[in-house]
């Protein structure tokens, strides 16, 4: 079962205040991960950085919540997908996208992605463009009283895209009770390199 | 343009002295990513940590590659995608997939995922099994003499995928001149969750 933690009623202000504390952390962690993969230093240095890092590891693992982070509610209604590998402010690997809403219903977002995110030689891999398509489209077609899952996703790849500034964008394109079919690409610098379409719905646990 | 990157007649010894320097250095980051979103310590501390981080970050920058890793490769034929965010030995970012071949055609891995790839609680984000399928279904639908990039794909999930051991399978169905049809699909413990199906494209700079 997929089971949301209502952490019960804990102000905006308090909110605000972890996300302080924890955002930046991830957001150096992001940089180290770059620095992990273009590196050229030697062997002794690369081995005396990963004693530090083991050591801020077990600093971490001190006091840390059992298993993943989940995705955590308050009595407000605010929602705390910080672990997300998209979105979330606390997780290294996101890059992580902030996502935005037209008054016309289209959601989209910009975003740059760097060396982590590499498949062909300074291209996007395909499956990273998944990841963030099957995303953006997943948020047009949810929204707080309604969660929708994927049901399925078709992606075409017009061309490479190139790693730097992108752009991802959704709309929805029907709803069909507990279905909505959403559509968008993502564009690098010079247009667009991936088409995606999809079918979300809600779960059966989310249902009225 | 997509450029591989010659690195020459590296011998083998050398490419595993260079994977037993940087391999560990990634595996230790991916542990500190888990910890970054996991952890609960308090403020200063969180601070202090990440001071520590962002020395480490400087020194490995000391010395680094211009740009992302690419894929490079040498004359002896050894091909080292260590960037890359599925497979990469050197990506913290990547589970890291091990990918393995049957005699009947039929590529397969089994690996873990945690809290880093996490979408609804405890379950997989949607987009990373559509990351895995793609390389999946890229890997049995390309080989050495003939690189295939994804040019479409489709995901059905069938239910949430678990956090945990899963297991993913692709094989060709079809090839067709320059195309390949590959299919395949994710499991988690309780079995199949996402099939995929896909066509994969020889690009024209390596056609004969």
């Amino acid at each position: 079962m997929v089971q949301y933690t209502d952490v019960g009623d804990v102000p905006a202000v308090e909110v605000q205040r972890l996300r302080a504390v924890y955002e930046p952390l991830a957001e150096s962690v992001r940089q180290l991960i770059d620095a992990t993969i273009r590196t050229e230093v030697d062997a002794d240095t690369v081995a005396a950085v990963k004693a530090e890092i083991d050591a801020a590891t077990a600093r971490l693992r001190s006091k840390q919540c059992d298993g993943p982070f989940g995705v955590r509610y308050t009595t407000g209604g605010e929602s705390m997908a910080w672990g997300n590998p998209v979105i979330g402010i606390r997780n290294p690997m996101a890059p992580p996208l902030t996502i935005q809403r037209d008054e016309d219903g289209l959601v989209f977002t910009d975003f740059h992605l760097g060396a982590a995110y590499e498949g062909p030689p300074g291209h996007v891999h395909g499956g990273v463009s998944a990841l963030v398509l099957d995303h953006v489209l997943g948020e047009v077609a949810s929204n707080r009283a309604t969660p929708r899952f994927t049901g399925s996703i078709t992606l075409r790849y017009l061309r490479p895209t190139r790693l730097g500034p992108l752009h991802a964008e959704a709309r929805i394109t029907r709803t069909d009770g507990i279905k909505a079919y959403a559509a968008g690409h993502l564009a690098d610098d010079q247009g667009i390199t991936v088409e995606a379409e999809g079918v979300f719905i809600q779960p059966k646990w989310a249902r009225g």
